[in-house]
């Protein structure tokens, strides 16, 4: 009658970003600026992490399970990562993957010294590569995509590092924002669609690469640019160099890192993600209005564009869901008499407030749609008369394969059935998603271009932008290693 | 050049709740609804928890450092813990006692049975009747009050369990709610002014009682009503049975509860916690107008006020800061160059957002001000022009004896300084607290009651309701044990 | 077909020393000092260990499960424990009792400042006494029957320390030995009989108290004499003084530590421990004469009995079963084809020697008896062809009430069966035990005084010299407590 | 005035074994078999333990720090790695390189396949052949000395998996025997010379490979042969198949192996370990007597020795000082005036049997002497008049390069003294080593057969059998990679 289950079940029920990179070189205190600058990023991942520092002669390394404030602590852990460069990482983990070997930064010793690398995104040639390689008399430690880069660049006959990672860049497909370290320089890749963040900023005479803004806030660093679709920039103490292999490659961001997986406080490729989802909620508003008596977000995503839809339709803002923040990994289910009690491991409805009231429910997106059910099952138990579900994105119809872990389409819920059979299933008095153009104008656009969108938005139509090789290659389905997970 | 440092900046700077208390009697999963009710309860308490249960014949008891999710999500010791009764406890401590021996509920064995208690709430005469006891051949175990309680039990030449618990209670001064098990019952206590929330829930057959009504909301129990001031609830599977060994005693429940101790989803003493803190942000928006760009809370805390303010002076409310909810216990301190790390550590200022606007920023009290003065340059630096700073409690001129952790008084700000000075401190361009009538509004009261005041508001007045013994006693500077903490 | 099954198979076929016991006062390092005499007491007890110290004005305290080195070997915790003056136990605890609440030493707070007490022994009144104590409002902690010491010295009415813990020795019954502390001192206790050990060492300045002169050696510190049975020595940094309080009382030392428990180099009560197994070995050379190739003996116990034993027969003493040190708690048995693997965990037969020779083997008792039907097969599984079982101890028939630890006496093999059906069972093709005129001769007796016998030997002859007062009470069946282990 | 020591003293002062194997094929609990044998070869390496099975599709792996019985104790980790096939690994890991990294057996993914390789030994021109393999692109993981073998196998151009194994085999120079684990098959190998043991045995249908028999008595295997000088076995269920890629080489075992580093119950290249010590401890006592009243070993390692040179002297042979068992990593020195605490943590002088008498004092070899000279003095201060030591082997003049951890030569007492001098550092009456050629004698050699010796003795001759590669090239003093340890 009991079961372990997860005090996270809405996250259980959400998209998740997979990873978060970070670099500095020129700041004696080179480490614990990547650990403050990763602990900025820990939303991005919460699984491992990892830094790679250099100290001019030799690399340090510390890789581990858990948060980065777990982790980077000690003050004597930090020292011993000496050296003014370093590289980070946080990484969330798919199921069944959570071994240390997997844990980035990863690292090589070649010909001519070390090199770390620390990625964001998904290749999605990697198998294809990776089988290739092995054939060659590679071997390979991790089961992680990135370590193909890694022997891609060993494996080149090109003399400089440089030139080896643009012949290495090359063989890659996918969406990869990437953070290196090698003697005297750190170097930051974004691939040709710049689909994943990467931003540029200073700190004296520092220079520093993160996946976001907030991360330069942080240590209080300023923002100098964004690394560009398909740029690479070589940073030294002194000067940002700047590669383009690729040529002019038109840009497409993930529009999904405004919806819901960067931090609101963070701008990215020319926009505030705090002003996007107000904006968002503010067009919803106006594609989607509706008579309540209040606006209530599912906390704490859903609270900028609750702002926006309040601000725009004059119904008030009101907290009329109350988030318990000391949560940890599992919890016993006691009965199963007591139903819908994961969700009230983080969530709980402040009854006395919508006892008898219209609500209308911001949330961001609709994965599986489980956790939806039981939120508005909570808020009828405390006394709602009607709720009226907005999602701050359109249906989430195709899985992502650059780097945001989603399930197979089937079990989206969107991929499956209309708006009103999702309305119905979640038991609202109505259900509205924003239109894929009114998505685009948050952002400034006119609406989506069709013949050249401005942005990546494949999850919600499908249209992939860069080649899913593994996945049209039967072999991708075979596992990477014959090896089962370390016991 | 590094050290440690608390990623809990603002809460070094906050008071503290030092307890959550909870029991359930009838219910087959005692102890698993008990983890629940404690989980909900965790704000009241961080650093330690415990349960004891009772089959029937034998008590089982489980006590640990840390939070409930770590310590009660495995099946296995939630199953050791049998039993249809158990009752728990969350505890936050102060400085150098946090070891095992002082984490309740206290147990002890009597010659007519077993008997636990849990405390929520400080007594004002412990070390003097400690001193008592050991002379009489008592032999304490751990440095915490509420052993006394237990002694006192012991001592008594009375028959019956509740006879002598009820000859200990008038032995006893201070502010106490009690949740004790004996076989067969669950017992509730409240001091004769009921300066401590408790109250009675149902679930199907079983009787609950809880610190706050949000942890009848996790387990699905229904509100029954408040434990009274000066009650003793006895509570078996079928009834509750009530003593008023004080006979009725004026009411003075803390009022704090409703400015920042108590979850905004609890109803207490009446009233709902988050509409009181939204008419406390009404009150002060009547009190204390300005001409501000928008509305911004420090988060989390500060939110149903900002709510408040913004919905009664029509200054739109934002999110200004975002809280970073990824939080460890300490972190390093890369350079002193880099100012305000710790504040960074949790919260960030929407730098897009603020950038030329005019604020005024919502917080609930200001205990040394030192968090205050780094929210505000953070503000300042993101491009903030005017910063109006509004409180939703008087000033806290004073130390609690009750159960709250507060500086000695001469480190609150407030204690040394006129609001004036203290705006100059903190860098706002003006500052303001709600008045103590305004705060006695808030509640549905005409103002403070001087002659009789409704609540406990020691911390702002001075007017303490209950004798300090111990305090007033220059022995109770002595230390309670020779032994000092175990290694 | 796999179980878990302990890698101390021949222990589990032994009788257990319960506890070891040590005290230094006048040393700048006691607590350093201390944590190494435990270790050489080690042997007496693995299971936990703890130290008190007294540094003039405090006490600390460290308490742990597990072994010396394992917790003390770290100095920040040695110097934690600061103080001139310190005492420590090692326990081997049995099923069911192995927590930390039981672990030694007590400590109490008094009137008149803190007492602790480190126990070697077993109370036989201790049930008896502590029902009495609750009825009078005691609240014991723990389980372990020396909390009733402490509970006596607290609740007694004498002025003294001293008086008071008199007043306590006088109602206790059973066999101690007793290590103190308290301002300025530490008091050594030997019982009436002296059934279990304590001698007096003397380092520089410094006083010491301990279970064994192996104690005295690690430190350096030259032996005095023995405490003598019913005698209370109260060491300061200066002077003995001696009390006793039962006046003279006829000795009765325990005469299995001369077999099996104490270490060889130990020197107690006026015997060498190695020299004493040497003469057992040559009287059983005498009594019971074999004609064989080889005297092999169980290591480690068995190894000065062989030594005697092969001297005297003038058969050669060889190491034909050699063990394995590297042991664990716990192993897998992988199948149960393969038999007796959990006496190969620790032992294996030193096949090339045995094979096709005659085996005299030496054993220090026959406790179940079920090892050594696996460590004779295991034998002639390797070849031997005859195998000659030597005890050195009489037949064990009756359980040990003084503290150490026994099975009931129907599972003792000796108490169901004669020689010849012992010696059937366990397959060997003679078995002798020494006599037990022959044990008293090895201590240089001219054979046991039954009128006045020297020694306690109630577990061969059932002639127990203290009263068993809960034995004998009925009610001593009953729990001890109503609360179950803490999970 | 403190300071952390290790409790291993002696070891400090003893050469080491660095690694011991094991495999198994054909048994349905192979993991649990491996457990078992590495246990019996835990005397070979005490720092790390790793396992590797083969379920017929999958292998599972696991790699530990520490012992075999603390990390395979668990029913749930040995029920993780499936299979009827395993190979195992226990290792003595020298200063700086215990990282789990470095935790064998090494595993590897070929295009065919998976492939596991466990090895005892050590390769004398590893660095070379990793420079050259890090220049062709390989990437390496590890600081060991075995990935090279992987990477040989690797980048072998030949097709099947023996083919490349034997191609790898010719490249590399060293001392190893490996035991190696890919689809359906077992490998065992022996270097050319066999200068480190590897034995076969047979587990009713499985086959067994092992350092020592040792870990074929444990799991009742029996003895088949040992594993030839240069010979490659292939075990699969039911042959044994053998190469011999190097033809027919002169053996040249390590004579140490009989001296100190096997189990005494081990029978290797076709002697009884106990036997070899026994005899050499004859040959002293031929070559070297001295009147004395008793020979005592220092234990464990000096028994067998002791008994021989007693059984040939006709001098009794007595167990003079006693070994503490209970031996952590380190502990506290509390001050320089307590001289040689560190010998007394493991042993302790039996002063009662030596105080007067004259002792030859048996060990097996003296490497720094430092421990020496404290045992010496230890018997003094127990009263010895006369100490004479015997040694079991030559000095040990050389270091090793063949997989035993020695120091430096300059560190060896006696590359630098001569045997007078020695005596006089350790400080006793009279000190002899057996010679050369009657340690050959003790192996059933007429003597050392300088022209083609028998032995590899080359830490007392300095007769290298092996080519000291990476020694003689400057190079190999670089360091392996630009990573430092992870901290």
């Amino acid at each position: 009658m009991t079961f372990d289950m997860t005090t996270n079940p809405f996250d259980d029920d959400k998209l998740h970003e997979e990873c978060g990179i970070f670099g500095i070189i020129g700041n004696e205190s080179a480490t614990a600026m990547t650990a403050l600058g990763l602990h900025a990023l820990q939303h991005r991942g919460q699984e491992a992490v990892g830094i790679v520092s250099f100290d001019g002669e030799h690399f340090h390394a510390k890789h581990a399970l858990g948060q980065v404030s777990t982790n980077f602590s000690n003050e004597t852990i930090i020292s011993q990562l000496m050296g003014s460069a370093a590289i980070g990482h946080v990484r969330y983990a798919t199921t069944g993957e959570t071994s240390l070997r997997n844990v980035q930064p990863l690292f090589a010793d070649f010909e001519f010294g070390g090199f770390g690398v620390a990625h964001n995104g998904n290749l999605t040639n990697a198998y294809t590569l990776r089988t290739e390689l092995v054939k060659r008399g590679c071997i390979f430690h991790a089961t992680t995509d990135t370590e193909v880069i890694i022997h891609l660049v060993a494996m080149s006959r090109q003399k400089t590092l440089i030139d080896r990672l643009v012949e290495a860049l090359k063989q890659i497909e996918g969406a990869y924002s990437l953070v290196c370290i090698a003697k005297g320089k750190i170097i930051g890749v974004r691939d040709p669609l710049g689909v994943r963040p990467l931003v540029i900023g200073k700190l004296g005479g520092a220079f520093v690469l993160a996946s976001e803004t907030c991360a330069l806030d942080i240590i209080g660093a300023t923002f100098v640019r964004d690394v560009e679709a398909g740029e690479v920039v070589i940073l030294n103490g002194d000067t940002i160099e700047s590669l383009r292999p690729f040529g002019n490659t038109p840009r497409r961001f993930c529009i999904f890192e405004y919806v819901y997986f960067a931090r609101p406080d963070s701008f990215l490729d020319g926009h505030s993600v705090y002003e996007a989802r107000k904006k968002i909620g503010s067009e919803l508003a106006k594609e989607s209005p509706v008579e309540a008596d209040m606006v209530v977000p599912v906390p704490d995503s859903g609270v900028p564009t609750a702002i926006g839809y309040a601000q725009e339709s004059g119904i008030p803002f009101e907290m009329g869901i109350i988030r318990n923040h000391y949560v940890g990994r599992t919890f016993i289910q006691p009965t199963d008499r007591i139903r819908h009690i994961g969700v009230k491991l983080k969530h709980n409805a402040n009854r006395k407030l919508i006892e008898g009231k219209r609500i209308v429910l911001l949330d961001d997106s609709i994965v599986r749609g489980t956790t939806s059910v039981k939120i508005v099952e909570m808020l009828r138990a405390a006394g709602a008369t009607e709720v009226h579900m907005r999602i701050s994105s359109p249906p989430t119809k195709h899985s992502c394969f650059y780097g945001i872990d989603t399930p197979e389409s089937e079990k989206l819920l969107a991929h499956r059935h209309t708006v009103a059979e999702m309305a119905k299933f979640i038991g609202v008095d109505s259900l509205a998603f924003i239109s894929i153009d009114g998505l685009y104008r948050a952002l400034d656009e006119k609406g989506r271009n069709n013949t050249q969108p401005q942005y990546c938005d494949a999850c919600f139509t499908g249209d992939y932008p860069i080649r899913l090789t593994d996945f049209e290659n039967k072999d991708s389905q075979n596992e990477l290693s014959c090896l089962a997970k370390e016991a």
